[in-house]
């Protein structure tokens, strides 16, 4: 995951960062089609900050592609199971393509039904669950994103033995003048991927990211083997994570539990990743214009507080992804020469002009 | 809230339990039919093990009706705005009624459209979020329950006016052999009933519970009112209480925010209570004895994972509540002297027989 603090690093437009993507889906066999699909979701996470999720990515998923891991010609079916639900399974097929088309199928059953509830399965790794959460958002319309991790770092709760992913939660609500609220959250204190990047970067975890076997903290990023990650709020954040894993995994036969892979460590067993996503239809409930006045109006009380000392001002959810998005959009977004460095490696692989020409 | 480490407390079956609310809420005026049930729901808190939100509360719902702070004859009504969604006016009934309302009706759309949400508005506090959570298990599908809470305890992340709730999420997965997994949480580290227990029992709260103004522990639950709540994983916790608050409260026209009403503080102004629940029909998705069936596998690897020094046990979001469940049904519901000297006090002033005779 490249740091967010360069802001030196050279900026590529959007545009050109989705073309580069998509070349080098193209270059690995994915049809054009699908590659451009999938290059604007992978783009999203890139363009709204979350850049451990975006085209970081890229070199592994294309290493996956090569090594059979990913299917780039999948059947993706959508198996319509009552009037407010689907099934969608992927093919093992690339995740944003499955997950867009689980989210694509929602919005519209939700539009009819007023509320739907797609589950995946057969999928991979789709991005940044924001991504995803905020799609039906322009529909006024609420989205709530379940997601199985790809990597089990967390034990259940008293445990050792890491059977629990850090399973995201999403939720996405749109608002009238202010941006709209945005949760993405992994159950776990921290990300594994800030973990990589601070061994990378040779620097001290704080105290609370992980602990070891004995339950000692854990705050050398190069000793992450010896231990496991942190669930938010102890047993609850642990619980959260079942409880996530459940309705994005086992409810559509997905992997949960001992049978998810480490997509880190493993390119070619199909990781049978699973998500699921809720789709409100605002409307059946309240007038949308008037219930996004109002969550302005929520969002004007939290912003109003006084102040805890050490803060400058309050951040809700998905005010700093808006705020990404549009001084990304106006500037191109930033590509550190580590991240460059792996993105130039692969395109002379790929035989694709490099990104930044 | 009674302690629970009050094992030689007197115990009372769970039917006399039921009697005893019912024959209160009688007396204060309900109608008989709704007695009965909002007396069985209650004692659903009770029998589970959710102290704090059972048969603790009478004395303080019975005041709330006395004052005129609850309606007693309610005209509950129940709009079905969409194939899968219906909107339930509570009119200011007790909670019990109104979000059982809700989760029934959602129960029955479910079955036909494989999910449903349902909102409340106009309602009141209506107990443990587990209850409501779990009435789906036994018809082999899954709970989703968002609540926003009846007093303001928990500022904006970085801000110190209390301006959210500890607004709980409740899921409930059926299992095969297994207990249902079934997660009732705040969004705050303890609820606040934890609090009060502590400064009635004169114990010291641990660092993490509560911050003053100035952000620093504050561990004296007499001092209380000199600070806040803290959010399980920091802004992670106030971000889940504030959109939990939107789609329980906001989204069906009830409170969130700053128009939440303290009841423990205010017995008569009307708390526009809102809740939420989604509810899944797992057969749309899977065999439902073949997903049980899974879901007693995860829970046995889950089980079996080596342990952390300080462990005895690996313990899941639901066991605790069936063993309580358990344990009271066969030997009755401990009754704490405290509890019982509120409890004979009301009922002397109602006109109705002591519980436990």
């Amino acid at each position: 995951m490249p740091d967010d603090a360069t802001p030196a690093a050279p900026r590529v437009s959007h545009a050109a960062l989705i073309d580069f993507i998509a070349s080098a889906y193209c270059a690995a066999g994915v049809p054009a089609a699908d590659a451009g699909k999938a290059a604007d979701f992978m783009a999203r996470s890139d363009i709204s900050g979350a850049d451990g999720h975006g085209v970081f990515r890229l070199p592994q998923y294309i290493r996956r592609i090569q090594t059979g891991g990913i299917n780039v010609r999948p059947n993706i079916v959508v198996d319509r199971t009552a009037p407010g639900t689907a099934l969608v399974d992927g093919d093992n097929g690339l995740g944003a393509l499955v997950v867009a088309r689980a989210v694509e199928t929602a919005i519209d059953i939700a539009g009819t039904q007023g509320v739907s509830w797609v589950g995946t399965r057969h999928g991979n790794h789709a991005g940044a669950a924001a991504v995803y959460a905020a799609m039906p958002v322009p529909h006024d319309m609420i989205g709530v994103y379940y997601a199985v991790g790809n990597a089990n770092h967390l034990p259940p709760w008293g445990g050792i033995d890491m059977l629990l992913s850090t399973n995201p939660l999403a939720i996405a609500v749109p608002a009238l003048e202010e941006p709209p609220l945005v949760l993405d959250m992994a159950t776990t204190v921290a990300a594994y991927g800030k973990v990589k990047v601070a061994a990378q970067q040779g620097k001290t975890m704080p105290e609370g990211w992980m602990i070891d076997r004995e339950g000692l903290p854990l705050t050398d990023p190069n000793r992450s083997d010896d231990g496991f990650l942190l669930p938010i709020g102890g047993y609850k954040g642990a619980a959260m994570s079942l409880m996530f894993g459940l309705l994005a995994g086992t409810l559509n036969g997905a992997a949960n539990g001992e049978d998810v892979v480490d997509f880190n460590k493993d390119d070619t067993t199909p990781t049978n990743t699973g998500q699921a996503i809720c789709v409100v239809d605002i409307k059946r409930f309240a007038e949308p214009v008037a219930f996004k006045r109002q969550v302005d109006n929520v969002i004007r009380q939290l912003h109003g507080s006084a102040l805890l000392p050490g803060f400058d001002r309050i951040r809700l959810p998905g005010e700093d992804r808006a705020a990404r998005i549009a001084e990304r959009t106006a500037n191109g977004i930033p590509i550190p020469s580590s991240l460059k460095g792996a993105l130039d490696k692969m395109a002379g692989e790929l035989g694709i002009a490099k990104l930044l020409g």
